[in-house]
């Protein structure tokens, strides 16, 4: 399919926004981040700006690794998956981007709600495969400690193997329907799966006929080697940190020869980086906006959470010396895409307080301030360069900055041609540029029937 | 609170109505199974006739135990939970009873997709606790077989205390969102768990705030020993099969001695018998729909139907031949509730043909059949008497049957003062008359507070 216009999905983890302590803000939600009509209004004007998808984060524990992210940090969040199916009746075309763990969950379980609500949304949904890092998530499963990282992406890739067996276990034609006959579905077309594996042990088949867009889109979201590796393996869009346009092709080039592996094509993988929008009606106006987001920080939240990605508590230094040395990447059981993004900024000679403030107060992924003609800029150029497919916009502060790109950005980037003016017939896969895949079950059976002849 | 008025609930488990081959009937619904709307029809019905609240069962595997499900028996389906919070966001009062096993899910994931669905609905979801008897279901999660039936019950115990445990773990009251000071949540009244029982370890708090509910209504249907026991210790409703009044009366006495040894008052648990109502403008309409209902049974499909019921493949003895020796319903590892109703049947002398075709036709439950007023005769007679404090209405074909009670029975049943005419504000567990469960961490502290003074 022609690559005509960029995708744009609009991100939240903290639905107060994704600077971290965005809830702070006079004009961040209070208890109304429990309200599904909060969620519902920001699902709108996202939907009114045609955009393709909704992304949500998650976690399966709340944060607190280091002592001040139960007082301070905005932990409680709705549940994804919930959230999104009642979003999605209240929707007609835009998709839903939405995280749910492989290492905390049953593939039977997880692949079928998401068949559901593929089903419920007519083809919109798409499935953010995560392997859940923190300690935290690993503690509410039984376990001492996270698992081992070779492991979760081991079991990641086997879940979705799984997975995309049970959402195939129904072909596309198995339900009959004769009402005369009696003859619900044909079972020659219902496939009994026996899998048995290193993790899971699973028969099928889903009960749940095959989804609309024949497996829900998977996403996946990890820079580790791991992480690519499964991305290429499995995924059809990839959410990447990406600081620059010539590291964004260098990255496209990475992916490209992992495909290549797979025997796919670069465009059956969409790459996604993550920017975080500052727009103002000028420059100045963009710049107090970001000076007035780092006035909500507090030292211990910043200094917490760099602990967090750096796999050490650095609250234990003096605040304003070096950082010390940290984990290898290559041996670490945490976020590796983050402790490498530590690493970096640990070699320019930042303070332990500097590079705490500045990774709280922007996160991981690049910042873009300015008007929304300087905005749109940027997108284009990454865009046009092929250093990105499309965008997944992390708005610091909800719901203004969300509302705020959806009616200045937006425009601008379609008076340019560069984004759709209105939503094409289909389903998420559709709108996205990717194929609906095909049955194995129905291939293999056509390969036989070719053999045969 | 008073027993005014009697709880309604309606039931499905198949979408096609719970006559088990009702998809046959010629006004069944066809491929709009899968549709959101075909559901929200239903229920917007349902919410204009003033129910208490939908009830969705469920399986986590198709039913081909004996090899006539697969091609004749409508096995696939939405999965509840998705459906349940699509619905909710298109309805204002009606509850939500929805069906998740203890067996094949972790607690701390559906504890927080339970607590979560609360908010979305603001207060309506009840979650119906099942074991999973299925060795269809266990073969979807890494087992061979079934797990053992005092297990099931057991882990269901403990899952329920973990579950509650995590939804007490914030109170009430421990949001703070103190945007000037920066304390998002007073942690002393946020708790970790710590939990570590026979079949879990759960640290905790749940990264859900605690549902409007404070617990979601609980609801038990396993009419087994160690299921009235786990109902008796845990559930707020409890769904029976009672065949007549008597029984109920019966069967209630026995629930409030064990209601008695866990503290609780009667009024703590309602009682909902299921009953398969036939409705027809005149007795012989109503004589004539059952009569044609079954004639889409096969000869197949019951006899299998039967087999899992009893737990012993009975198309290997002569059709029109009695009943053999069936296993021990005190160490049967199945539906040990709907053994014994085989159980009792056997004992009639009923032929595997006859009694096949009376389980597959009719179902475990009483059928009701008649027209309106004779129908509200018998749901008043058994909440009058205290035999029912409601029921779970079972409707043969959907959505046929179902508009039809709304539009004839409801009404009759309002005329004589017995039902509700305008929702109660509140949330299900106050409409249900339940009470709100106290948090039992606050409740610690303060019997702690009152031992100290």
């Amino acid at each position: 399919m022609p690559r005509r216009h960029m995708i744009l999905a609009a991100f939240f983890f903290n639905p107060q926004g994704d600077h971290r302590l965005s809830w702070r803000h006079p004009r961040a939600p209070d208890r109304e981040f429990l309200d599904l009509d909060y969620y519902r209004r920001l699902v709108e004007a996202a939907e009114c700006a045609k955009l393709d998808t909704i992304f949500i984060a998650d976690h399966l524990g709340v944060w607190d690794t280091h002592g001040s992210g139960l007082a301070h940090y905005a932990n409680p969040r709705l549940e994804p998956l919930s959230l999104v199916s009642a979003l999605s009746a209240v929707t007609r075309n835009i998709g839903f981007m939405v995280t749910a763990s492989s290492s905390y969950t049953e593939p039977f379980n997880t692949a079928r709600m998401f068949a559901s609500m593929d089903h419920i949304s007519k083809g919109r949904v798409a499935w953010n495969v995560v392997t859940s890092a923190l300690e935290e998530e690993a503690a509410n499963f039984g376990r001492d400690s996270n698992i081992e990282h070779a492991v979760r992406y081991e079991r990641a890739a086997e879940f979705l193997d799984v997975a995309k067996a049970l959402w195939d276990s129904w072909e596309d034609d198995a339900l009959v329907i004769a009402k005369e006959t009696g003859l619900f579905a044909n079972r020659e077309r219902v496939h009994y799966l026996n899998h048995q594996g290193k993790h899971f042990k699973v028969k099928g088949p889903l009960n749940v006929p095959r989804p609309p867009q024949g497996h829900p889109v998977i996403v996946q979201a990890g820079s580790s080697d791991a992480g690519k590796n499964l991305a290429a393996a499995h995924a059809d869009v990839h959410f990447a940190v990406i600081r620059s346009e010539a590291e964004g092709l260098t990255y496209r080039t990475d992916i490209d020869n992992r495909l290549a592996k797979f025997g796919r094509a670069p465009e059956s993988l969409k790459l996604l980086p993550g920017i975080l929008p500052i727009v103002g009606a000028s420059a100045s106006e963009a710049q107090e906006k970001q000076e007035y987001l780092e006035t909500l920080m507090l030292d211990e939240v910043a200094v917490d959470l760099l602990s967090s990605w750096a796999g050490r508590d650095l609250s234990l230094y003096p605040l304003d010396g070096p950082i010390p040395d940290l984990p290898e990447e290559g041996t670490f059981n945490g976020w590796r895409t983050w402790l490498a993004l530590v690493k970096d900024d640990a070699n320019k000679g930042l303070s332990i307080r500097q590079l705490a403030r500045k990774i709280a107060n922007t996160g991981s992924v690049p910042l873009v301030v300015g008007t929304p003609s300087q905005v749109a800029d940027q997108l284009e150029a990454w865009f046009v360069s092929g250093a990105a497919d499309g965008y997944n916009l992390m708005f610091p502060l909800l719901p203004e900055d969300w509302m705020n790109f959806m009616q200045t950005v937006v425009p601008e980037l379609q008076r340019r041609g560069l984004f759709r003016t209105e939503y094409e017939p289909g389903t998420l896969r559709d709108r996205l540029g990717l194929q609906r895949p095909q049955n194995a079950f129905s291939a293999t059976r056509a390969a036989c029937r070719s053999h045969d002849a």
